[in-house]
């Protein structure tokens, strides 16, 4: 069996693959544009994502499994994996320590003003009266469930926020007060402090927070988008702003990546820009090694998947 | 009973008192300087500490009870009121809250390398290539314990941190993994990636921190004090970020306050200075009043506190 990788993996984690399956024929690239040749034979292929085109897809005729090593779907060849009947799994969940540690870094960013702080600071000037905000007692809002907003959810409480989640279903969980269907939306979004938002890229979830969205907000409350740019309509939410309907807006992900220079958001008052960052954990790919290793046990033993398997009907 | 304070209390919150103690005759006042001439036949003082002086004591002759409304008891006159046999309590426990969001903001703050990605935000740089760290599975360990000390153990655990606890009697707690006493200090030291000092200012306590503290130290940890300046030998912490003993040093007390300008610290690349706000909240007041109410029920009752009295002999 051969297992390709057009992912660049850390040199010990090649080791140890090779040393835990050694019946296994590995073939480690450093991009896809090297791996390529290779695809043609191979039987299971590690991949960001990202690097995946259709042309792939279709030459790639031994392919079973595809294991993807992020937790963005996005961008695959949806139509083609499952007209050859590829089997997909992801990292999902492994990015959930560091987007949750990511969120309360930046919430209590905001709340205690880091930003004046830190420049008087440099301006080696002691003034206390900085008009700081504590999150305890404060409401947070989780836009999509899953790993990532349960683990917010989870650490909000601990906090000693409350905690209120907003999902397709609307079921009950041990890390929200309170759970709120897609349908309640406003009602969820009319009672936080702080929205966060996780949702993937999907037809439903395209352009979300629009208008009607922010005016729901809060006029004190905060946007924070982790999750996808294309669930933020950009324009809608830099009116908002203006309009104060809501007061600031984090944000990591973009509808355009980089960020082009140009954009308001880079210096707008009330918006925060990170570069896409908040997944970003150098434990990233011995976590999403340790899942692969975990399902392709399985996956030899009795031909199914431990973790993770992607329904590619719904794209996640 | 005549109850002056000298701190400068919330006008609806002097309402409040006089409303629920309509018995008792409140004066309130903005400053010691003002209070001053009242204090000759107060039964009770409400302070914030600092502005009481031994003369302010020896002149005091009605005085039964002393409400401090802060934690920080270094600068009492502990021998003119022990004299007296004048009861002390304080606001102990109503920093707990801002003080471990504080702790958090700023470990996350340099864990994720937010004063590096906020430079990339002015210069609109959208540059993944950050190291970052998770504070997962990272080993923090509180200097001194109390409410404050066992608030940041708790959230700590909650973030997924091993959490370690020196104290005078290393009693252990649920909140710490593990707890030592202050005999084994070096090796509570010897293991923790973050140590953060909430420790009171005391003759034991004076420049507990110095070099052979930091040698014990881990060389990629940092330390963190939001207790006093008093406990830290800032010389000897200056010499260990030096020689490379510790990697960073996160300060909100000195030994001198307001720091002054020419004092090294503020332009160390290894020392982050904020100015003695950790404690800050905006619910500090009414979090302090509350407490003088409930003590001040039990008092009038049977001459007993429900809360936070003060041993006059160990000064906190």
């Amino acid at each position: 069996m051969k297992i390709v990788s057009s992912a660049k993996i850390r040199k010990d984690l090649q080791e140890q693959l090779v040393q835990e399956f050694p019946q296994m024929n590995f073939e480690f690239y450093k991009s896809m544009e090297e791996a390529e040749a290779s695809l043609k034979t191979a039987d299971v292929l590690i991949t960001l994502g990202e690097d995946v085109t259709p042309e792939h897809i279709n030459s790639a005729e031994h392919l079973q499994w595809m294991m993807v090593i992020s937790a963005g779907m996005d961008k695959l060849p949806f139509e083609e994996l499952k007209a050859k009947n590829i089997q997909v799994t992801n990292a999902r969940g492994i990015h959930k320590s560091p987007m949750a540690e990511y969120t309360f870094a930046m919430i209590l960013d905001y709340a205690r003003q880091r930003n004046v702080i830190r420049g008087q600071e440099q301006a080696k000037l002691w003034n206390r009266r900085v008009t700081m905000t504590e999150i305890n007692q404060q409401t947070l809002g989780v836009l999509g469930a899953g790993a990532i907003g349960e683990e917010i959810g989870r650490i909000g409480s601990a906090f000693g926020m409350e905690t209120l989640a907003c999902t397709r279903s609307g079921k009950p969980s041990d890390n929200f007060t309170a759970t709120y269907t897609s349908e309640e939306l406003h009602s969820f979004l009319n009672r936080c402090d702080y929205v966060v938002s996780v949702l993937p890229a999907t037809d439903v979830t395209y352009h979300m927070a629009g208008e009607a969205f922010f005016k729901a907000m809060k006029a004190e409350a905060v946007f924070m988008n982790i999750g996808r740019g294309q669930t933020v309509n950009e324009n809608a939410l830099l009116d908002a702003l203006d309009k104060k309907e809501i007061t600031h807006a984090i944000l990591d992900v973009f509808e355009e990546e980089p960020l082009p220079g140009s954009h308001p958001f880079w210096e707008h008052s009330s918006v925060t820009v990170t570069p896409h960052i908040s997944g970003i954990s150098p434990q990233y790919q011995d976590r999403a090694i340790a899942l692969f290793v975990e399902n392709l046990h399985m996956y030899l033993a009795d031909g199914r998947f431990a973790v993770n398997e992607v329904n590619l009907d719904r794209g996640y």
